[in-house]
């Protein structure tokens, strides 16, 4: 299959807007310019927290649904670094920007982070394996080429210099296109309406992104 | 066990000032005299479709978990009902209020509507059978009131006569008393962690119901 | 499609010799002329009534993974009738044949009833829908065909004959061509793997139909 | 929590007799005193591959159920493991056992490694996570146990003498301690019904276990 008329491919093209509102928000915006308020990059890392463990669930019920056992590999052991990734986060941020283990447990999961945990976890155990991968595949991808825009463009020295430098390392960008070629091949075997699925669960996890990003700089809260 | 010392005593308790908002909210008070817009209602009811076919596949799924025969009837009958009651929309309102089935296939899941069916469809998959009747019980019980309320102060005739006259009658409240009394039942044997579990669904259910209500009176579409 | 191409064809051809096998086998030529002991069809119904419990969460699973609310409304129908079932074994069967509630409930599954019944649920939860309804329909199809060869060859009066008018009814009937022409629907639309995966799932049920008589044959026990 | 309180103490004391009767099973007296048959070694190592995968992907479910971060750590790390340990196999003992790729794959589950596979697999998705442990955790321990047991007695040289070198390591206790304190942790705070039904599929494991073997022993295949 050549890379046009992969799902990947597909996919990233039929979210291109979406990704380029994305790029250009406020949020994302504020953080390469370094200008990105304490109090909003605190209530992104919170989230991102909560986030990362049910991230890791949904990519441990992947692992339990991979169609041979290198999926079985590749996703425990995704299951296992978002794990990790959270400790760093907790570990090197939580300690530079005051949020302390108390403030961290009393701050519950946002609206929109907790609709994206949801998606993520329904979607992994309700659908067949190809559509939890498209489902699980924006936050690698997305973040991935944010990371990298924003690396290219961050004023520097900037107070988020080391979040920047994570997400735009090449470890994790070898483990995305890792993700992108086994969603890939999931794509190449499955029926159409399976591809349709699939479409519709990237397409899904792409706008909860943005919506993830915008709750940041809105700090928004339960409204009841 | 009396019902002071019940989880359902005590979920509504701790969630009063939730409902009472749900209560009082502009749609149910516009609904109630008569003067909610086609628009606003018409938006209700092709959410509140696609809510109920999520809503049915997650009561199968507490079908499936249910701890007893008896349990495995009361959910898959619950399942089945949800279905007929969606059917029942698209014969009675959807051509009472002009949403042609075409109308109806061209327009998505609203966020809050995703974000709910997200939640039970997550919950009931990933938590144990306590848990996932207390993420269900909101939408039945906090109908059942706010139907009677609405039912005891509307401005009759009104538009939204039928859809009022659903939700008051009797064999729909006899099913929620038979899923109240069935949560109540898992709780008293469930551990501390577990109906401190439920609670926290309860809960979430309540504001998502909330947040339901007011997506339709804010006509609420995606942001991107 | 014609009946030729469709999966249920091909997997009732492929899977004949089984079904001739089952056809034949001790149990049921002793059930047609009246023979079997009391303890045989005994040990049959208590595990049938174990068996029924778990097909009806199956089938709720079923119900909750389906394509369509149809197949919705369809399975956990399904599953509340396999309690109902379950429900009059006690009332009509377990008084006949003199087993007490208390026999039944101390009467753990035997070790093929709990294979099969593991099968059921594991399919259910962890295979997309085609798969599960593929393991489901052996259960559905092989009693219905049964019943009828054995309808028409017993010698009666016959000690069984009230279980053999059960499965012999055109209700059943109805009900499983009912399933197969849902699945035979999921198998049109579903990828090369997927059908195969679902051939697979069809014949392991019809292997564990003739492992579960031939389990009340041998009147069976745990080893260990 | 005293050893003598914990669930796996208790576990333990009440499978004792099936523990005692692995231990002294032909098989394992015959790996012990390198009279084992090629014939059966191959038998069962081709089992516990297929085996392996199935562990895995349930480990992997553990993880996404898992009640904190450690756990999902643990076990999506076991799950890691296991599919490492059967490319091990391939790598090992398929190649200095004679099994080609060809006759592995050609190699279906036997009946008793299919049911043990669908009973970990149902469990994993069906239960609550308490149980899911008490599932898994017999093969683990009793592999431990038994590893050391025929340590201790080995005839050497045997022609099993890596296989039995394997499961004597010291690194795959540490393993086992782990999941047994983890066990031990979700038993102490589960109710007494969830606590009953860790104890049942506890001793469904202990049972599969010793018919594992028993299957590996008779080289069993599919009756129909």
């Amino acid at each position: 299959m050549n890379a046009a008329s992969s799902f990947s491919a597909a996919a990233w093209q039929a979210n291109a807007s979406a990704y380029e509102a994305i790029r250009t928000m406020p949020f994302n915006a504020a953080l390469a310019d370094g200008t990105l308020s304490v109090e909003r990059f605190r209530h992104y890392m919170i989230q991102d927290a909560h986030y990362l463990i049910a991230f890791g669930r949904a990519l441990a019920v992947a692992a339990a649904k991979s169609d041979d056992p290198d999926g079985l590999i590749q996703f425990s052991q995704a299951a296992t670094i978002a794990v990790v990734v959270e400790r760093s986060l907790h570990v090197d941020f939580f300690t530079k920007f005051d949020v302390s283990p108390d403030a961290f447990k009393a701050t519950p999961l946002s609206p929109v982070c907790h609709h994206y945990c949801s998606f993520l976890t329904s979607t992994a155990y309700a659908e067949p394996y190809p559509v939890v991968l498209a489902a699980l595949l924006p936050c690698f991808w997305i973040y991935a080429e944010i990371g990298r825009d924003i690396l290219a463009r961050a004023v520097r020295p900037n107070p988020y210099d080391a979040w920047i430098d994570t997400y735009a390392g090449e470890e994790f960008h070898e483990a995305v296109r890792a993700v992108i070629a086994t969603t890939d091949r999931a794509a190449a075997t499955a029926s159409p309406d399976t591809v349709k699925a699939m479409h519709a669960a990237y397409a899904r996890g792409t706008q909860l992104e943005w919506m993830f990003w915008d709750s940041a700089w809105r700090m928004a809260d339960w409204p009841v």
